[in-house]
């Protein structure tokens, strides 16, 4: 049996109960993370145009709820809108076999298609359990330049196989049908790096979200692909590897053998900028906490990082808030400044045009770390900040990343105050707590049109 | 200016003038070879499948016209469902600088954005042509794996850029808008060469042309891309060449200075098979004119082409007639068996499955001309049938491509009767005159609507 039929074979077989504790505890968060960042997303301008686009489209009244909309679309379309929400604020979880963001990938397609169908809260966590399961391991098989040197945003390709991992699973697509609905996937995946600091970005998580549902839709339907996407001569695998170091027997040492959602899990974003700007900013505040540091005393800031820049950080002059998330100037610019990055840095353009913010960002300064030039992402898994003050003081931090899983990043309460910071951007109170409660308890819902209602923005 | 801000200007700027008559007769040719096709596969199970999916996704009642299927949908929607229906039998035209089939990766899109904003047919002809040249002269710059190595069905990336092209061009976007369009194009485009021989090859050319239009319809509202998406260091251009040789430059130097539309101009197709049969088909019946072959006396049959395989012809033991197209056993059987290779020889599965194909089959070798094995594609055109009978004689005829535009493959007479016969399939006799009718005429038409609804099977 193929790649892409092994891959099926999991898909249709795997129970919740094969998930352990720690990998439904880490689930747990990147399901309650993914929405809480839909929430914060959805006044976004991005979402309000794909929301009219969806109205225009004749979308409109199916059976799949926008979140925070007052709006129901085809499940397609609220994968996409919903999707593109979640990464809208770049706010959303990350996994690092996966290399991105799992959740945007697996989440609304699983709701969007759980809803039509009328799925219990245990099918739908199952269903993104799969998918992130299937992502991660996908992705280990995947050639060094798929993430690093092709440009591709490594959330989109993979994650319209995750989405339709996902999306074949609670349609109840038997094993061939799956194996075409990936295949289709594969036919239909994208996503450049060139367009992030800009709506595009999110664009991919909800176009890869929509692609899988849709990929999953039209085999239910009858529709026929290949059973060989993944691992065929002309497919997927050596495709978006650009031909260079796919290895097709990878994913299956790890598929169903070890849960990746339990190790590594998932990583809860503290800052809503690029992932890549996390290890430099937990540097910088750790070394923030010992001494206060006024940023007219900078001179010069040096930002040692575990990949060959710009790769994710694109944008070392940034003029507007999305170019800003990508940006390890702005970013640290901001910590210097205001102290602290927050939603509030990325608020309106204007932020990274302050003259205080201008002025410091040309000082500072993204490398490699050194005798790393050339290598792979995320082999070192060390970043370090180096502040020289103008008076000659250097003050410098080493950060490493932190691989315990199931949950890195935030703390149980932590959790819920995101939760609550996010959502009160689109629902009222008595809305975030109801949705709040039944997100910790949904294996249990019998259905998840309630917890739809609850974020519905009804 | 970049790759992606010039080729905007091009598309904003160049005016139907720019094309000469022979461009137009090229256009023209197209364009009723592209509806022909649509009609004569409207009513294919996949057709079949696609329409039930558009009308359940809630795109019915929309502006657009669903060839032969007495509905409207939306516009990208439209565009899917047309385009993958123009691409189902694989009778579609091809161009040899754009290395797959132009026409259903343009006219879609520009019909379905041309019905919305209620264009003349010089508009749609003209944004059909600008989109062709766009198509023709990305894929001058893209490296040689793009179309052959990496598994990219070469019609599907580029065709998303080419049907973003036709209808940003359509929608009155402005320089910047219709670059950010291409860039958000970019990061939706896909089509793997390992889905070829199912349902999922036609769907490429249809998902190609709703991305494009997607991806136009976004930004006309606002959603912004990068303006840099095809020559930036992670654009579409680098990705999709693996890297390997792409040439930013190159574009440029053919867009606006030379129309691949007179010259090479567009293949009409002859055979309802993968374009790379042709040239054996071809020297099949010159081989056959002189000589009447009985199959059963055949030992074995060589084929020379100039491509390594089995790149397209990926089926040496197809099981379905959709596998049957991308055979050169299946087509090379079916001639010497029915001395015909027409749309009969694919109808029903049942026919690749015959006894005389099935015992002629395993006779019939393809390789690549001797001493150009690991050479790019499309280098020689030169292919080869030699035929070897039971009794020792060996027939054998060479076979150049042809190179003369703009028309290549059909006579003007021919164009009609491919036209009557695919459109008979769909339409009763008068709407196919009219659609003729109008189809001929159609840059003097003040609306496109009489020939939407000549061609909608009402």
């Amino acid at each position: 049996m193929g790649l892409t039929a092994e891959v099926a074979n999991y898909i249709t077989s795997a129970k919740f109960e094969d998930f352990t504790p720690n990998a439904v505890f880490a689930a747990r968060h990147g399901i309650i993370d993914c929405v809480a960042c839909a929430l914060a997303g959805a006044n976004e301008d991005l979402t309000k145009i794909l929301v009219g686009f969806a109205q225009d489209t004749g979308s409109g009244n199916s059976g799949s709820t926008l979140i925070g909309q007052n709006m129901k679309a085809s499940a397609p379309m609220a994968a996409l809108v919903n999707g593109a929400m979640g990464h809208a604020l770049d706010y959303d979880d990350i996994a690092r076999p996966f290399k991105g963001h799992p959740s945007v990938v697996c989440l609304p397609p699983a709701l969007a298609v759980g809803e039509q169908v009328e799925a219990s809260g245990r099918d739908v966590m199952a269903a993104y359990m799969i998918g992130f399961e299937v992502g991660c391991a996908i992705n280990t098989g995947m050639g060094v330049d798929y993430a690093d040197d092709l440009g591709w945003h490594p959330t989109a390709p993979v994650g319209t196989l995750t989405a339709a991992a996902a999306a074949a699973r609670l349609l109840g697509l038997n094993e061939q049908q799956t194996a075409m609905a990936l295949s289709l996937a594969a036919s239909n995946a994208c996503g450049l790096r060139e367009n992030f600091g800009t709506m595009t970005k999110p664009f991919h998580a909800g176009n890869s979200s929509r692609g899988g549902v849709t990929a999953a839709m039209l085999v239910k339907r009858g529709y026929q692909a290949a059973t060989t996407g993944l691992e065929g001569r002309f497919g997927f695998m050596h495709a978006f590897s650009g031909g260079r170091g796919e290895d097709v027997n990878k994913p299956l040492e790890h598929l169903g053998k070890r849960l990746f959602l339990e190790q590594p899990g998932v990583t809860i974003k503290k800052y809503p900028c690029c992932g890549s700007t996390h290890n430099p900013l937990d540097a910088y505040f750790a070394l923030r906490k010992d001494k206060k540091i006024d940023h007219r005393d900078v001179e010069s800031v040096d930002v040692l990082v575990d990949f060959d820049p710009p790769r994710s950080l694109i944008h070392a002059d940034p003029h507007n808030a999305l170019e800003g998330k990508f940006s390890i100037q702005y970013t640290i610019a901001a910590a210097l400044v205001d102290d602290k990055v927050g939603l509030g840095q990325f608020e309106g353009d204007q932020q990274v045009m302050r003259p205080e913010i201008r002025a410091l960002m040309p000082k500072i300064n993204m490398r490699r770390n050194p005798g790393y030039e050339g290598k792979p992402s995320w082999v070192e898994a060390y970043n370090e900040v180096r502040i020289t003050l103008k008076d000659g003081t250097v003050l410098a931090q080493g950060q490493n990343r932190n691989f315990e899983g199931p949950v890195v990043g935030v703390t149980p309460q932590g959790m819920d105050m995101k939760f609550r910071d996010c959502a009160s951007k689109a629902l009222p109170a008595a809305k975030v707590n109801e949705a709040l409660e039944i997100l910790h308890n949904l294996e249990t819902q019998p259905s998840i049109a309630p917890l739809m209602s609850a974020v519905s923005g009804r």
